[in-house]
């Protein structure tokens, strides 16, 4: 893919602004909500069971995260996520803590068999955990994962069918073909909660409007590491950090997202 | 209502403090709750259904936001609206999404019946769907609207008695007598999620202390608005909008509000 | 304790980055994931009864904040506190709004008895209203309390074996031998929501490494009081406050925090 298409991505996800539908946790709600306006999406969050349905038949996309899950939430993603099946909606999921808990890890694997996910974008160990590599996960953070990452995230992509997104200091992309590799970013992106969470409701925002999800996903890890960069350059902490990586997305232009995109497919 | 009452008003907040009781969504609700105290009031979130009763009771006025309704939020809602009623505590709606879903349009239309709201705040879309006019919501976006929205808000408020307000570059606020317009605020309130439940907030906050409960809710959109002009001229996006656009309403004056406000009756 | 240890605690929680689990509040779980990461610990927030237990397994500590109880929740604490006293895992409790309403008051009663909490930190209407004063609570806010605070947290803690903590514009510890006092902080830290609760996270962070946890206590709000101290110098308002009081927590060094901590012990 040429960096001219990346600009075009941005472009069209301004101009069509699509509606991204979230089911999500109560931690980083609003910072999803926040970055999806600022990427040019329009952001929904809505769980009720009562109306999940609905919604999302209005949307470009879904997210489904699991970052606070519980019965009630988890009845109401599978419900939303049939639907969006049933529309032909992508569905992006993002499978926080997955392996900090049976609980998670099981809800996931339920998710994975019953629906069809688009995109699953998690940390080494989360997806680690889900393709049963040997691998660990301490609350939301990814501990130790033995094995190639990039072929973790091929080989599940493969046998799952699943855009799989593994996020990192390089962010990995795979289609079970090929592999891309994402290299933008700032270190202060993992000192705040919720740089994943956003992540994914970029990835959802794109997706809504380029039908490759892979080349969807990795121009949307490109565009937030290059916010990121720009944001790290000028804050004084995380606080700071977090405030201008708003500004900074929000500001990010199609061609310096052509120019600065640091996307390798291999 | 001359200039000088507006800041009679600011003051009257910032000296009584009154208590916000907030039954919202969890998207923005730590917005309200800042939005609240930089007004000078005092917020208060609580949904149980075992205290909702006893909290509004001790407030000066409530807040109900159905931006993230579930049903038992929803019978929450009716239990502390009906608490209110029966204390004669105002009651501040705002029908986020109404129209996007049957779900959210149908418990809008049982809370008009089913309890006295005294002000009912939205955008355009969410105004006309309930009023039965030819208007379109997205998520929680407004969309296209049929009809002249000053016609709309006098008509609802006529027909249901509740002070309705039409949020947008013009706020719109009608008794069902009175057209009262506003036309404080800046562009990148649109740009931010949470604007629209912050001016209830706020709203809330004046309709405690001040009986006329339009001109509650003109001032209290002509204060936001001020807020809003001043924090975008100094802000670099809508990350640091959001921060200064607290800095700004807490730094507020009156003196400042009676001069800046650009508040018409006719 | 000498100025020396608390800088050896402070690096303990930064090499150690215990995680600490959240039941909290919907209105301020933002600020508490991101003020836990700046002290150098790791937050997860869970809620759900299917995985409580094994998530409070793995912390160095449990937070239990009520400020928007429900009975789903209610019954989701009782079983991670359980749980945590089962492991040796310290229990930290924050009574947000006990006193405002009799929910909030007769769970904190039923939680005193049912489980060992650990540490309890209130402002001085809640714990003085737990603590069978003549005390009085308005929403989250302290009302009026009779009688001297150092006693009542000394007696509280004495009868209950509960360290606890009354925060205010100087914050008290008692283990019901000792009172120790903090004067760190700044006016700021009032005029924003959450920083009751943020602290609350602080002393967990800390309570995951230390034993002596009247020690903890006194160091998280020492440490979280000057972080403040220097925000408040250089902040426009309580927007700005808060950006920089994450990156002032998280830039504050051990030495710092040996030098400027204002902790007296009676």
């Amino acid at each position: 893919m040429s960096s001219i298409k990346y600009a075009t991505m941005l472009e069209s996800v301004r101009q069509t602004k699509p509606l991204v539908h979230h089911i999500t946790n109560y931690v980083t709600v609003n910072d999803c909500a926040n970055i999806t306006l600022c990427i040019g999406a329009s952001p929904v969050m809505s769980h009720a069971q009562e109306e999940v349905e609905e919604m999302v038949s209005h949307a470009g996309a879904l997210v489904l995260n699991i970052g606070t899950l519980d019965p009630y939430q988890a009845e109401s993603m599978l419900l939303a996520g049939h639907a969006a099946n049933d529309g032909g909606i992508p569905v992006i999921v993002d499978p926080v803590g997955a392996g900090a808990t049976r609980y998670r890890t099981d809800f996931m694997s339920h998710m994975i068999n019953e629906m069809q996910i688009s995109v699953i974008k998690g940390n080494a160990g989360e997806i680690g955990v889900l393709a049963g590599a040997d691998a660990g996960v301490r609350g939301v953070d990814s501990g130790e994962v033995k094995g190639n990452l990039s072929t973790i995230a091929h080989d599940f992509a493969l046998e799952t069918g699943i855009i799989t997104v593994i996020s990192g200091a390089t962010d990995i992309v795979s289609n079970g073909r090929h592999i891309i590799t994402i290299e933008n970013g700032h270190p202060m992106m993992g000192r705040i909660s919720g740089t994943g969470c956003m992540a994914t409701s970029i990835i959802a925002s794109f997706a809504s409007v380029h039908q490759d999800l892979a080349e969807a996903s990795a121009v949307s890890l490109a565009a937030f590491g290059i916010a990121g960069e720009h944001a790290g350059a000028i804050s004084t902490g995380p606080g700071s950090f977090k405030t201008l990586l708003f500004d900074q997305l929000s500001a990010l232009t199609p061609a310096e997202l052509a120019r600065d995109a640091k996307i390798r497919k291999q």
